[in-house]
């Protein structure tokens, strides 16, 4: 086996991942100041396992997770097919979060950090951060992609500009002409041939894992206390909608997690607490939703004017 | 072309559909006594169109519709990839309905009658009807089944058991390890090669449609006026829940009609008004709740008593 995949890299990623998640629900219990994570280990039958941690009932997040997970094992037939490769054993770390809040003022989140390999050499490192406004608010909007950008610049200028479109282009729900939120940055398959390649890209990725708490946290406390009314607690369910649509019929994580007989409820813990379908829901002309679904498109450049 | 494809057939056939819908609709608004249906007429850009029928904030029935349609035109490329066939116009037609009662005594119902043709001599019928209670009563799974064993019998004796054997294992959510609900029949691909044989398949699938109002009419007359508590009605919610989770990850007419760039309001009425996730929800030993979950598996002969 090639050196650089010895056990020692795999324990290096998954307990800087590991770390990474306890930062991240500490730094959320505490800006949430009353909810709770709850931890469930698991293990897989064929190798490794994960520990789920579920935040229901806060004051800012009515529920969500952050789960962290390695696994290994024979390589499942569906990635072999998947990858046209052959026989091969394979090793899989990541964490995943997504948030959802009480109050339709406070986006949606969602994070990913993965790194996966082969016995064969075959490595990747994947991952991102996107943002989902039940309400667009543009100065938000802004931040939140200055700080992605700023992320990936510290390791490549290009980063921002294609991971932020490969974001646009993903987190798209096609049968309703509609992005998911406002983007952010997705990036897969990060690999290379040298040492060099590898700690680039095992940084950069670790380094937006990172970047999710700060965000995030100044998001909620710009949001947390505007009151809303019915109005706009009504949207966000139908928002929360839109988010269960493109999980269940578009997102690869989830629909690949469920067909390779993954943990079904930390799998699903993406999915929103109360969520409403109405029948050809149109906002008015004039309303603030109306402006939202305008800018629930892809290709906006939110660092135009800086 | 051959005779028995010509347009009198097609006329037929979707005339029949159309007063199906006609007759279901009335049925059901005078049942319900409040709510009213709302009709979309659409047409479709490559050829044909249909009438959506939405009913929403009923007495008895909270969301829901009763849809037909009838396109044609050339057969979309997913279909020709599907069936292995080259070039060719397609015909199709169908009435699809699914309700959301308000009372989490009533179940969820789903009907569907559908016939395919292609210019090449191929035609099909399918269908079915399928219950979702949220709460499973073993005396109304036993009206239910015997209603459709009924219409079954009357067109063949083996068709009750193969098409009760098809809804078992076609409304299965393999990542829940639960079927959506007790089943009843789902049949597809019906043909043969004799005008006789047409017009057996044709009357059978038309006699299934046809039974759907009266069936669903008893079930919400025996279960309308039964009081309800918070915890039946968060129950539904998560029920719910799971009946998007099965349309939107396996139900094939919903992922190819997206796809295929069906009309996505008329596609999705099928989703329910609020509904809830969990995470981990497990009833406690003893409960309805639970009891149901032990009867949501599949192979259950709810007639065996008979």
């Amino acid at each position: 086996m090639d050196s650089r995949f010895d056990m020692s890299k795999k324990d290096t990623i998954q307990n800087r991942f590991k770390s990474l998640q306890d930062q991240i629900c500490n730094g959320l219990e505490q800006t949430d100041r009353h909810g709770k994570f709850l931890e469930d280990t698991w293990t897989r039958e064929g190798g490794g396992g994960g520990r789920s941690r579920a935040f229901e009932n806060g004051d800012v997040i009515e529920k969500g997770g952050v789960n962290f997970s390695a696994v290994f094992g024979k390589t499942p037939k569906k990635i072999l097919a998947a990858l046209e490769l052959d026989e091969s054993d394979f090793f899989a770390t990541g964490v995943s979060i997504v948030l959802h809040p009480v109050n339709p003022w406070v986006p949606i989140v969602h994070m990913n950090v993965r790194y996966f390999e082969m016995s064969n050499g075959v490595y990747w490192f994947g991952g991102g951060i996107d943002l989902t406004p039940h309400y667009v608010i543009p100065e938000d909007a802004r931040f939140f992609h200055k700080q992605l950008k700023d992320v990936c610049d510290k390791y490549d200028p290009l980063y921002y500009p294609k991971f932020k479109k490969w974001a646009d282009d993903y987190f798209f729900i096609a049968h309703r002409d509609e992005t998911r939120g406002i983007g952010g940055i997705f990036f897969d398959r990060l690999c290379g041939k040298t040492e060099e390649e590898f700690d680039h890209y095992q940084n950069f990725t670790q380094a937006v894992g990172e970047a999710f708490l700060p965000t995030y946290v100044e998001l909620i406390n710009r949001n947390r206390d505007k009151s809303y009314t019915n109005v706009e607690k009504a949207w966000q369910l139908i928002r929360r909608g839109r988010y269960v649509e493109f999980n269940l019929v578009y997102d690869k994580g989830t629909k690949f997690g469920l067909e390779t007989g993954g943990r079904t409820e930390s799998i699903l813990m993406s999915l929103p607490p109360l969520a409403n379908w109405k029948y050809d829901y149109r906002p008015k002309a004039g309303t603030r939703e109306e402006q939202t679904l305008k800018w629930l498109v892809r290709g906006i450049d939110w660092l135009s004017d800086d």
